[in-house]
């Protein structure tokens, strides 16, 4: 018998109606290798219920638990090969630890967990048991932010010295203005520290920013200076982050969710002495460099000039919008890859291009390092 | 026993490798209510063999032929509800036309087929035999369409007075460069008569402008006035369209495969006599509208302030970027939710919002209108 | 004694409030060589000298008529060089003829006059007394249209193989809506064909694309096929054109008055068999460029990459908007310069770069041309 | 004898080929009510004698020196109403302090000088001696930051929660590379702390970000936290800014002369409770307005819908760029009314809507607690 060419997945969070976990299925279904077989889709009953019937899910493997979930499908001959993870902050360090012990692979949202200690313990779990584990730093998947990735390894834009990124919201302006007539439907959680942790801004969408520029630069903060804005409320809503790097350049990174006409604003601007880059997410075919004294380039995703990861990860023509779900499915193009090597007995030396565990701790002390900084007068905090 | 909830798919063409047949499969997995599971995918065994492997179809429901799928289809009892047509634009018609005859629902890529007579054969069969049949012009499937479409039924920019729209690409500019530096991949039977029909760019995109236009507005081109440029070749691959609507009003067409810079430059402008409305199909998730001495106002896909049909389609939150294979998708929805009803027993009285046979036969009588246009010194030629 | 450095000069019309004529002063005081010392500004005697008295114009140099002021500067031995023509349409040939018949070097608004006949008389007139005359088409005295002029010379994109253009406004889109609202005051005589001549909007703005195209690529219509609209006014308000060139290759043109939300919208695109330029008046400072193949590029006026005519015409640094009184200095720049050659005694052999009488004529054919072929059926006529 | 129309003018630095004077010449022109009547162009002899026959300076009107010119022209029955002071930062205070002293009215390139004291002399003089004292803060004459402000308070955006602005340059990009392949000429003063004072970047144009931020907002830093990046060079080159303003609202500001891709970067972004403002100092005709929960509105310069003071200080049609001369020229339309007034006799009680010294002196603060702050490790620094 060959080696086996599909997989099978199950899910923890992601009810009929959930953002995230639609987005989640949509994007594995259309990389057309992996199949739902498995679920705990929602801690109230009916809303499980629903939600495994309206994907067949067979009644075996629709889980009230995912205590219950992780241990069933550890057990069977065909249990599934990887879970993802879509529950609220506050589960995902339980929820992934308890599949990694029953010793199947995760994929798991951000922000990986709350403290720094879990995650580092989820990490050792992961290689102690020789388990793949993505975190799902979405925006890494896009082609345009792999083709930035490769420019700066390539020099084109020089020795990096200086970087700017925001991610900029506006979803939770009403929590500032104190009106009622919100435009968009609150989740209560993002607010509660109970279930968000110790930050709400900067742990749901900083922590993107210093996950992109990662990704593009290979540069990590070293430490950081922040200002965090609750306005009356329990949690940030705003963040401005002066950034120090290992090697001694200096960034400046924001964070909103209350800024008016920003919807989902992440923009990443990389200068370096040769040249600079930009991208926008929410136009995310296009790629500006600018090179040193020379006009200003626009890169166009799925061109013939295009090469490399941008080019392997390209789905559909040049001017035919892709958009965030192929992102997505890039991210788990290569997670599915390297667990696809270990259920046919040849785990891979070296995790794809995805965001891996690692990448996950690094998040989660970013994300205590600026709150640590802010609360502590928005002095210099190491992460 | 309940109706059923889930559809069998089959599709002609489409192997593994072909651009349009993976946006139709993926389009239709978004969906999430329909199985692949016969298939005809290339006349050549192999690509064939290769394509049905990959997919899990069942050895005896992959076909060597499209009038054997047909007719092996047609009379299982677990035979596809629907066939996805996306074959090169020559064989639409006899494909189309095999499996209405076998009493199966057709969804067929655009341009429909070649003549007028070939299309309103098609629209004749569908309608007595009660079958669905889905023209895949795919623009109409943007959410910020539809709110375009809503917005001039509400009346919102008045009378419309004048329309601007253009399709323009650069991909088949080394036709008339004579370069050997080709940028794409060329698909030669897009320039040859035996395989494209009578117009290669007015057949290919200039088509999908008439297509958008009228699922806006409403409004058809009552004739035509047109230049075709060939370059040398035997085809069209330029051309510049005055249009006379049925209501007086005139308005200009242009498209272009040769103009270096437009990728898939789909643009449609309304102008009417309260305000105008523009659309970018790059850019497909903001919809620019202007009232009459007011500020331009940008409208951003998945937002509070969208409702109606718009709202509906929408998939992933604003700011979060669709693309186009969610347009596809909401094509299938609206032919995939007639097609259940018919299965279940209970044809709709009047199909959903999806372009049907007969907005494919009005894009050949177009199509042949321009062209005669332009063979006839561009005279005014009725549509 | 030496050579004259400086250069009187007077104008016919534009009393204070007028739009133009203020921009030609405002565009001569930039250049900073051309004192106004004479004026006849409006028929209105008080508007006349009210306007006088705020330029600081001699009592004796302000006159009640254009014929008293071009015969009295004539005469006198300080008399003005040059004359600028900023009346209404109407006036442009008798006053301009007037003072090339007085020996006065003209400057003139377009559009240069009602017929052709008209404008080869002047052009005769100032050909026999080696008078210089500029027809102030505005947009050609653009840095970066200039830098469009230059990249075609090179051959940057290769042959030209398509030509789209447009110059949309929406100021007189109360005259189609019936509304009462008015968004901006109504020039009445725009509309009036005894003052505007046989058209309104082909002769305001349409001409502009044609002449700009033709600075650009030295283009000029061999013939044009034209829809106009009306919408039930003596004059037209909208208009879309066919053009076909003398080379043979075809392009398209749209202009109209009533399409809500654009300003005032010239668009220019070549299109060439290497690559394509494109101009948005609107935002003047940039170029965008699109090599086959290659990434966009976008050129900012000003930086060091840009050489030629368009940097000699650069007068502020990058990123600081230059704006359209300078495209209009510009214009003044090479006719002042020519000027001041004549009366230091030595003529030029060739005109500078500016827009000449017989680019003022060529308008006058197009616009005769265009209104022709909407009158019959939109039939091919020759320019 | 009734009260004086026009103004008389002088010029301190500003030769031939230098940029900002001609500047301040060509904005004082557009307004079209003063007329140069001496200057001390240069040090250098022979440019301050070529600049002076280019623009007509009477001989015993140009002087070798500032201290001679501020003495002779206030000797003089005509001498000038006011001073342009145009030189290297490093003079400004010795000029301005000579002609105030002298009594005549003062308009000073930013930065003001190089000390609190010597700004709060320069002050306290102005006051004193009832002269008028415009600091040349561009960038707050443009008609939509007019209109920012006005919104600002009208209270459009609620109360601001948040703001974001930044002032990008790449010209210095070479001065951190190393290469020789410099894109413009150099400054040398600029990098000089005897010339620059004690500093380069934030001197020049982050001072800027803070005039324009308070022109719109009324808001003041309060204390700052800044990191500068001097690239081994002597002065800074790029600083990135936490704001904390008075009333205890966060803000960031970014500044950067090696910034690849950004010209003259100026943007300005406010957020408040209800709304939001952007302005583009590259596109300075537009402003972004979203209110909360609805579509982008983007307002044009010049349109019927615009009021008050952008309304005031418009000069051309909307759609017709207007360009950084004419936002200085509304910089010296209200300091030279005021200077009218004096000079007919009749002082305003409160200066008009320009810069005024005040401004300046708040500007050298606010550089001299960024410096501060950066010096001591970014701690919050009072301004």
């Amino acid at each position: 018998m060959g080696d086996r060419k599909r997989l099978r997945y199950g899910m923890v969070g992601g009810g009929i109606g959930a953002f995230i976990g639609a987005v989640h299925r949509r994007a594995i279904a259309l990389e057309e290798t992996a199949d739902l077989v498995a679920g705990c889709f929602s801690s109230r009953r009916e809303k499980n219920q629903e939600t495994g019937d309206f994907y067949g899910i067979a009644a075996d493997r629709l889980y009230a638990s995912y205590e219950e979930m992780a241990k069933a499908e550890s057990a069977r001959e065909d249990g599934i090969d990887f879970v993802s993870i879509v529950t609220p902050n506050a589960t995902h360090y339980e929820v992934a630890k308890a599949f990694l012990e029953a010793g199947i692979h995760v994929a798991c949202e951000k922000p990986l967990c709350f403290t720094v200690e879990q995650g580092e313990e989820l990490e050792r779990i992961a290689k102690e048991k020789h388990l793949m584990f993505a975190v799902t730093y979405t925006y890494t998947g896009y082609a345009m932010v792999k083709l930035a990735r490769e420019l700066v390894a390539a020099g084109e834009i020089g020795n990096i010295v200086n970087i700017n990124a925001e991610y900029l919201q506006d979803w939770l302006i009403d929590e500032i203005g104190g009106g009622n007539q919100t435009t968009t439907k609150m989740s209560v959680w993002r607010t509660d520290p109970a279930k968000s942790g110790i930050s709400n801004c900067v742990g749901d969408i900083g922590t993107h920013i210093e996950d992109t520029v990662a990704y593009i630069t290979g540069m990590h903060p070293k430490k950081v200076a922040a200002v965090l804005d609750n306005y009356g409320m329990d949690l940030d809503l705003n963040a401005n982050i002066l950034v120090e790097y290992e090697n001694g350049v200096h960034g400046v990174y924001s964070c909103s969710q209350v800024c008016a006409g920003h919807l989902n604003g992440l923009v990443i601007r990389i200068f370096g002495s040769e040249g600079s880059l930009e991208w926008v997410q929410e136009d995310p075919d296009y790629l500006k460099v600018t090179k040193k004294g020379q006009p200003d380039q626009i890169y166009h995703r799925g061109t013939g000039y295009i090469t490399g990861m941008a080019a392997e990860r390209n789905h559909i023509p040049s001017g035919h919008p892709e958009g965030l779900t192929f992102a997505f499915a890039n991210i788990y193009h290569g997670f599915m890859a390297d667990v696809l090597e270990c259920v046919n007995g040849h785990a891979p030396e070296k995790a794809g291009d995805y965001p891996s565990v690692s990448d996950g701790v690094s998040g989660v002390r970013f994300i205590h390092a600026v709150v640590n900084s802010g609360k502590n007068g928005s002095g210099w905090t190491e992460v």
